[in-house]
């Protein structure tokens, strides 16, 4: 993976990772990035620190597993995990919005959702997954349904989630 | 990656992959894991959550990369990081027991060092890295120079986290 202190501009492409494009356009603004991964279980961040000089637009993020590390260590209220269930939209903007807030960054990522191979639901399937996007413009939250086998699910889920991000500081 | 749900005992050889030999081992004494990682970046948890089941023994992890996170979100006294540095002993020690604490989990790793390219020093060279287990027993801190890339400083790190909790588990 590419270093970040290159000269050439962050436009990437099929030959550049993601995670490189992604690190870079946030360095150019000298912006900063945490993470609040449930399903992914760490993978984004793995990714994100492939990158070399990664440190210095990457704070940190929390690998929140269980509910309660969710509700005890990024501070999601209890009240939103009960009402809405730890996969949904409600809990994705919330574990979000927490990160950024605890970590002083201008963008966080969150992701919630149901890896499998078991714990799905009729309503909420094996593979969904809510993705948000905070930051000084607001939140977002997107729904997807990645199918794919629980390894595969995570390095999709990854793929999006940096999409995500991605698209919001070309476009902005 | 086999799942925890086998009858099986958790041996372990060649082919078996040591996240999923140490979950299967730690589920059979019905025991949690939390993870404190700096250099490794969320490798650590990201091979661990890849074990399907992982979750019940697995509560979560933070990563902290910047030495605020460290402080802020760890918890990890501002002191120790200012007498010892970010990659020592010492604070590897404080990461570990800061991450058991707040999770409430059995056991936990931590990890700080230099993945590289950058940031090593004649003492500290790039690859150096101290892995922290602390659990009921104590804690214990192995320094290791992992003079390798990046990208194979993280997984080679990674391994040799999970062999340190692996020997504790089959030697206890």
């Amino acid at each position: 993976v590419r270093a970040l202190n290159r000269k050439s501009p962050c436009k990437g492409n099929a030959a550049e990772k993601i995670e490189a494009v992604v690190l870079c356009l946030l360095n150019g603004r000298k912006q900063t990035l945490a993470l609040a991964e449930s399903c992914t279980g760490g993978a984004i961040a793995n990714r994100v620190t492939n990158v070399p000089g990664a440190s210095k637009i990457f704070l940190g993020g929390i690998v929140a597993y269980s509910n309660e590390a969710k509700e005890k260590i990024l501070g999601v209220r209890g009240e939103i995990l009960k009402r809405h269930g730890a996969v949904s939209e409600a809990v994705a903007r919330a574990m979000a919005e927490a990160a950024r807030k605890k970590f002083g960054v201008d963008f966080a990522i969150a992701v919630t959702g149901i890896a499998g191979p078991s714990g799905g639901t009729k309503s909420k399937p094996v593979g969904t997954v809510f993705i948000a996007l905070t930051g000084k413009f607001g939140t977002t939250v997107e729904r997807k349904l990645n199918s794919t086998g629980r390894e595969a699910f995570k390095q999709l889920t990854t793929r999006q989630a940096l999409e995500m991000l991605r698209l919001r500081l070309i476009c902005s």
